[in-house]
């Protein structure tokens, strides 16, 4: 089956005793009623893990269709690294581009949190649709398993996950000092290496709060540039750099 | 003067002989009636040039407001490298968002151009308003030297273009074979060096087209990897990491 331009579908459950996948709401409609698909048709479904399920249209019902799994793959196109992107909460659409931006990069785990300047809050109800977002980017990106979008933290909660983190990256529009280049380079990346990157509000960090990202051991504060970079663009472009380094653009 | 959230406007022109700057239209809007400036507040007004001009608000009349100039400097935030990047159209919304970005992370010129699969023609007629995002932006991230945005070539005449640039990246997700990293690794980088980034549009290149951009002496045909990225998605990481390589984000 030619792969290029199979259509994908996400599901939740598998009948693994008859190799059947039951495909409904949204994905159903999206497939029955936008794309007019028919009994026969060749798709993948995807379940948020490791596997591309090749299937064949089996049953379109009205709320269900019902797919005959052909054969599951290995999926090459999830992240091998696992890097998770701490955002503040900026303005929802903003934060609408960071989740898909983030799903199509490679990210694993997109945390918004609370901070000390941040100006808007109206993130912080809107995780089932950050989340619906990051699914439907998963088809369109190839992955099989899914960005997950973690609820709001407080900003000491984002400090205490942090420890756990083998290499912090932060963006500190106030740093002078390190020497980006040179800090990415020394650095050895393993795959099994945590890998965080911290980005601020539009209203950036408190002194306070710079301090204690700057305190955790495995902490690298950098500067982007003479640029200010707007909230959004700053965890794009960093999270493209980061995942260039660690190969996962190659 | 404190500089960090001093307010920046555009100016057209400068009355050299008694250092005045008339800030007019939407500029006077936004001072007068949005920020309510006062007579004695002080601005950042920029005309595309190397220079910030320190300025006093001297007079607000009602369709435009006086600036009387105290110092002109050198502006530290606009690109050294000269970087120009050739998007090929892609859907209105994406490419407000492509100008703005490629903005803030400091490209000179923004290239839109007609290739064989493109899917949308919407953005053709857009190029002053997107000059318009581009200069709103550089007041936002503080250049003073505006990002261009060229009008429409035809995919003929981007080829006759990129013959007078020292280096083309050229996004190509059918690439197989360049190391990514090594490729980059492996140039010497020099301000005087013109340097281009090619991105597709969501439908991507033609076999004939890729073959044209391969065959320029100085491209380097690079695979952002094994998720499908969106053009604009593609156009930002890349220009971001370009930008990282040559030092921009520093």
């Amino acid at each position: 089956m030619e792969e290029i331009n199979i259509k994908r579908f996400l599901f939740e459950e598998i009948d693994k005793q008859n190799d059947k996948i039951l495909i409904k709401e949204k994905e159903h409609n999206h497939l029955k009623n936008v794309l007019r698909m028919k009994i026969g048709d060749g798709v993948i479904a995807t379940c948020n893990n490791e596997f591309d399920f090749v299937c064949k249209i089996v049953d379109i019902q009205k709320n269900h269709t019902i797919l005959s799994v052909l054969e599951s793959r290995q999926n090459l196109s999830n992240p091998k690294f696992d890097v998770s992107v701490f955002q503040a909460l900026i303005k929802g659409d903003n934060m609408n581009l960071v989740v898909q931006k983030m799903s199509e990069l490679g990210v694993s785990k997109l945390f918004p949190f609370e901070s000390k300047f941040i100006t808007s809050k109206d993130s912080k109800n809107k995780i089932n649709k950050f989340q619906e977002i990051a699914n439907q980017s998963a088809k369109q990106c190839k992955r099989s398993r899914y960005l997950k979008v973690e609820n709001v933290y407080k900003f000491s909660g984002v400090i205490d996950i942090l420890r756990n983190f083998d290499i912090v990256f932060f963006a500190n529009v106030d740093e002078k000092t390190t020497n980006f280049n040179e800090a990415l380079n020394k650095l050895k990346y393993n795959e099994k290496d945590k890998i965080a990157i911290v980005i601020g509000s539009e209203g950036g960090f408190e002194d306070n709060e710079v301090a204690l990202l700057k305190s955790l051991k495995n902490t690298i504060s950098i500067s982007l540039g003479r640029r200010i970079l707007k909230a959004e663009t700053a965890c794009i472009a960093l999270t493209a750099i980061v995942m260039y380094k660690i190969g996962e653009l190659q």
